[in-house]
């Protein structure tokens, strides 16, 4: 399940009348279905473990799989469309996962009237990311519902991968001391989406969605570095508070954050500023970040910058012994406040 | 892709200006969509081999992969529902590939609105199918799209399955002489669900889906005997009809299918003639066909029908050395039709 389980305070349980745009958001109601609903219902010892992706062990090779759907309206703004972002969303968490990227499975849900040129684009866009990505598509299905009974074009693409024997990451190994690095500028996605959807209007023209693979920067930190490795997460839907936050409670200590080192755009911020978000909610589909240990984290950075799309990696704070399950965001100004996870959505459907 | 990519005459371009209800309906306009868009982008190696499932392998151990997404309208019907199906659907795939299944991962798309006891039901379903199909929900994703723009519930699934190394199945280990097996009665879930909808008001109140897991009656099958076995499929969209005529392409022979012999319950049979459908094009959720050498053929009828939900299994036509490509039907007074891929959709999202 995506977003991933969380040590949390008691029995969680989905009471909820409906569903709400919130439960797709990736925060607070989103673990309410997650917790409450899907995990008693399927649970297992396999899905008890799962991450970003689920481990399964084959004559001595450990695979990883996951699976996601993709919904993000519009299907094309700037810097992606839906059919990349249902490849590098996939294959990232793969990637966070130590797993090499290997194959991948497509499926189509299609509403009746969407232009087959609209089609084609997306499944080239589909075709051109795998092969980015380095990663054969093997198989797939397509559904087609009555018009107005979907949203053009929806994507679910499931990946498999071989875990990188090297990798020892689990939230059990992170420990105070420990670094955190982050591959990149934050939020790029999220508000590139918010602001191709045509009811807003800022001067952010050359914004673009930071969707890419991140197994060339994952492998490269992990050639650097992979033993002092403890943690990886790509921030997706719910940001990299919401990914912190998780790790927070999962390793049962405390994350300091200085917000000061946050690679953040200015138009980013503007907007963020202008529509009162929280740049650590917003979204980002290429980058990631990991807990490394402290003696190993300046090679790790270097390492990661080394990679196109990683050259502005950077620490960004540390674990430290508590208070234990939160994340503190310390400013330049010695101010501080707490990072929580995010509640409602205020950027629906941007994966 | 499913349906699968059958051999054809030349190559077939999609140039269809828009997406059409007949696309997701599994007969010729499946096939456009597949052949001329789909395997042309995403074409390669694994995927060129592709039949119901796309087979990995790793360290010598065969994984058959599969996935699909569940679009079916209503969410319940006679005999299930959207999340048996989901499952079902998905572990058949596999079992026609020859392999044991071994797990699965899930996305839900949801549309707002959706009330929490529905979405509590299903997911209810889908654990209780896995459970009884032996399979465990590795993994998975949850996305909410706005209210009207999906329809209650999408559910994609990806099955991992364990191929059994007995199996030799290939449209090319198909010979003329050699036996069609059916495990049962034909048509009874398209027509369930085509009942259950409002607008339809027959008088057939017994009829239920066979949605149901058919590994059983595979292994059993193969356990009788497996070098004898030279194909299997799943009669799902476009049903029986569409199955053989792809049996007939892929191993450029011809298939006699003797109508008499195949089991078609009254109220199935009524609803076709009164609806001007044919059963051979109507879709089934639990039965598979086989092509089985001639001397082993009553003792694989034998052992399909030894394992519940296979007590209707009969031989019910077989193998010619032409017309390369044909199935011709005959009928016990003599006379015999050419049977057809579906064209168009008549029962649309019934899976």
């Amino acid at each position: 399940m995506s977003p991933r389980r969380v040590a949390f305070d008691g029995p969680l349980v989905f009471r909820d009348p409906q569903v709400e745009m919130s439960h797709g958001a990736g925060g607070k109601a989103t673990r309410r279905l997650v917790e409450g609903l899907l995990v008693p219902a399927f649970g297992g010892p396999l899905l008890d473990a799962l991450d970003d992706a689920a481990v399964l062990e084959v004559n001595g090779c450990r695979l990883a799989l996951t699976t996601d759907s993709f919904v993000i309206r519009p299907l094309r703004f700037p810097g992606g469309s839906i059919g990349d972002l249902a490849v590098n969303g996939t294959v990232n968490d793969l990637a966070v996962s130590g797993a090499a990227p290997l194959a991948l499975l497509v499926t189509l849900v299609l509403e009746a009237g969407l232009p087959g040129s609209v089609l084609a684009e997306e499944v080239g866009a589909l075709a051109a990311a795998a092969r980015r990505a380095g990663v054969q598509v093997i198989g797939g299905d397509t559904k087609v519902v009555e018009h107005g009974k979907a949203d053009g074009l929806y994507i679910t693409t499931t990946g498999v991968g071989s875990i990188d024997p090297r990798v020892r990451c689990s939230p059990h190994a992170v420990q105070p001391g420990d670094r955190i690095l982050l591959s990149g500028h934050i939020g790029d996605h999220g508000i590139a989406v918010l602001l191709a959807r045509a009811d807003i209007d800022l001067d952010a023209a050359e914004l673009r969605s930071d969707t890419r693979a991140i197994w060339p920067m994952v492998r490269a930190l992990l050639d650097a570095a992979a033993p002092s490795v403890r943690w990886m997460r790509d921030p997706t839907r719910g940001g990299v508070a919401t990914a912190l936050t998780e790790l927070a409670r999962d390793a049962d200590v405390g994350v300091a954050l200085f917000e000061d080192t946050l690679p953040v755009r200015d138009e980013v911020r503007g907007a963020c500023e202008l529509l009162g978000l929280d740049v650590l909610h917003i979204a980002n589909e290429g980058q990631f970040l990991a807990v490394v240990a402290a003696d190993a984290a300046d090679a790790a950075v270097s390492a990661v910058r080394s990679v196109a799309g990683g050259e502005s990696a950077v620490l960004v704070g540390e674990v430290r012994e508590g208070p234990a399950g939160v994340v503190i965001a310390a400013n330049a100004y010695g101010g501080s406040r707490l990072v929580d996870m995010l509640v409602g959505d205020p950027l629906p459907r941007i994966c």
